[in-house]
């Protein structure tokens, strides 16, 4: 790897930056991955993580071992704080700068609260391994905890699992909490029994799912209804505090809270000195890079793309991944000293996933629900963990976890009870 | 299950405790199982996950999933601070106290810094699976920070693993450190190659593994030597700070130390009001209860125990499990108004694994080593781990590992990068 070669730094390992880096692996340049985790996650199936379903390592790769066999490629385990677009330097937490000549900004998204940041202690999200190892650790002591109480109220409290956000996220969540507590947990449990579990998902609009369509709303509720999950719409929660939820005037009384309702844009963006949109996205041009430099690229949930033909980007891994390697594309065009496409995204439909053997699928002119559904959801993560080495362990696994074999996930291990709240380490390295 | 049946207490979930709860599943009385965490822990495969090529899942299981059908027994996730022999009580951390009318203690033991604690913190030691997730840590961390550190002195010291102590657990972390670093690691990792990679097993005595016959040792030593640890025996630490550990004069530049010299008994046992021998373990009578109190069992590595027949008994698992059932045993007597039973130890014989294909067998009569003897390390284990639901699963990760195929288990996560050496936290619930 020659260093007189040109140097593209990807600041990101999800499904954006990876595919971005795959795209390079016959380029002339030097490509560098940075990130803060030393895993790429497999996100659609982190809430599996988070109901103790599938363990942290089955949806979890070192980046460093996926991209091994890339030889123009190398990883780097660091923490970004800023990018010098003028400079052309990436900042790193340990006060080294790493210069570039071309910049992939993949970072994604991280939760929002509305300004009520105070609600993250009580209500933790959903994004990464740890959120996801942190809600496992909340489920399963909840009902440590129940099965001693001797006061009912505080009882009640303790087998009450609220999720806030009737998103993809709130629906797979809550659908599967319901299902693992219902079918799994109660088993160990000798002093509680299922019908005193009481999962309620609360959504803000008149609808779960709200970017489906209706009728997929409709059925993704009875369905939630169906795993013994209370849907309720049109509600607004007002206030968290620890041991409730407040709707209004209403109060329930809950000492498990998870947030599925807003997510935010990745502080880095902020860095680049370019317009961003409400949510805190990069605002990119059509061919992914930013106003005045042609050299940074913003790819992923962290960018705020229409693509060529005027649709809005939608903030999902099929997107991220279209996007990594256009951006890859365009800077192999540059090489070439052929001009840039613009970027058009390829729609190929929407599933979310509710328990085992339901969900709901949107492919346009097609819409089912249901184990079909289901199956379809199954196949799709299936044929994307391809390019992971353990897929065939996941499913294996998979399977082991559906046939309600594998309780080993049920660990509380004891960094977990330590776990201070923050939402991230400002130093990792 | 009627409250007037007698109510046994067994504080500790580990090998001791789980079979003793299994001995009186059909015993007139109510059990009761208090452990401070949720998971019993396969602990002959602890140094796998210390070393990466298992995931904590695959080695520990929930204590009340693996007792879900025993209809007498409750488990409970609580702390124990204290024991009350006069008033017959077992005291948790929240205050509350637990009344038994026999009580059976198997709390094991933890690490011993010889009187240097403030060791702990630089030099982990391997007892708990948190440990192990701290030592995988640190073990994967340092090839991070060496793949992009120009300093050379700065560079070897992070490749250089010291583990202190050459038991079994030091012997096997060594060799399987060695492995992993060797033959997998160095593969995902293009700016460190296995030529700079040291690791050095210290132990004080002449030889490894000086509990075995001289003869094992010495292969021990030479499968080490293999496996490219160095071996230095006669070598005794006097000092350990971040960054090097002393022997005499001499200084060996190191960023990874591990502990493996010494245990003490679990702190627990001081509380019962008994005497304790040197490393602290309570001296129990032949019938494994202690002096005055018949209601009071010590079992496994916590009990300082001389057979019937006049031989110390061991600190190892199938010693516990002997242990476990004999105090069981030893309660349905007093039930049905029978005699207790002494306890006699079987010593099944010695094994020690080193690495992949490589151990070391005691059986008395038969002393072997190399690929047989690991051979025989596997059967034995595989047997054990009969009782785990997902021992099959185990071993199917196990051959997946051994094919080098899973590196899912690689993960550093971010609760382990905020990890503040306590050696254990004062309250889990």
């Amino acid at each position: 790897m020659s260093h007189s070669l040109p140097h593209v730094v990807i600041i990101g390992g999800g499904f954006g930056g990876l595919y971005a880096a795959r795209e390079l692996r016959r380029a002339p340049v030097r490509v560098t991955v940075i990130d803060h985790h030393n895993h790429h996650l497999f996100q659609p199936l982190l809430y599996e993580v988070a109901t103790a379903a599938l363990s942290p390592g089955e949806i979890a790769e070192p980046i460093r071992h996926i991209l091994r066999r890339q030889r123009n490629t190398c990883v780097r385990l660091a923490e970004v704080i800023g990018i010098d677009v003028t400079a052309r330097q990436v900042k790193l937490s340990n006060h080294e700068e790493v210069p570039y000549d071309y910049l992939i900004v993949a970072t994604g998204v991280t939760h929002s609260y509305f300004g009520h940041n105070e609600w993250a202690e009580v209500a933790p999200g959903l994004k990464t391994l740890e959120d996801a190892i942190e809600i496992r650790r909340r489920f399963l002591l909840a009902f440590e905890k129940a099965e001693w109480e001797p006061d009912p109220k505080r009882r009640r409290a303790l087998l009450t699992f609220v999720i806030i956000g009737g998103g993809p996220t709130g629906v797979e969540l809550a659908g599967t909490m319901s299902e693992v507590a219902r079918r799994m947990l109660v088993k160990d449990f000798k002093h509680i029994d299922a019908g005193s579990i009481r999962v309620i998902l609360l959504e803000g609009l008149p609808r779960v799912l709200p970017a489906y369509p209706e009728n997929l709303s409709e059925s993704a509720k009875k369905q939630l209804e169906k795993l013994g999950v209370e849907v309720r719409v049109n509600t607004r929660v007002t206030g968290i505090e620890p041991g409730a939820v407040l709707i209004g005037q209403e109060r329930i009384e809950t000492e498990n809270i998870f947030w599925a309702a807003g997510v935010a844009a990745s502080p880095l963006g902020a860095t680049l000195g370019v317009p961003l949109d409400r949510n805190g996205r990069v605002e990119v041009k059509v061919d992914l890079s930013i106003e005045n430099h042609p050299e940074v690229f913003v790819i992923g949930d962290l960018a705020a793309v229409t693509d060529a033909e005027g649709k809005k980007v939608p903030g999902v891994a099929p997107a991220a991944i279209q996007m990594g390697c256009h951006a890859a594309k365009n800077i192999q065009a540059d090489l070439k000293g052929l001009p840039r496409k613009p970027f058009i995204y390829k729609d190929k439909g929407k599933l979310a996933t509710i328990g085992r053997a339901a969900a709901v699928a949107d492919l346009g002119r097609f819409q089912f629900s249901g184990l079909f559904a289901w199956l379809a959801w199954l196949i799709v993560h299936i044929y994307f963990l391809i390019g992971f080495d353990n897929r065939l362990l996941v499913l294996f696994q998979w399977a082991w976890a559906y046939l309600g074999l594998n309780r080993s996930t049920r660990l509380i291990t004891y960094y977990e009870t330590q776990y201070e709240p923050s939402p991230k380490p400002q130093k990792i390295i």
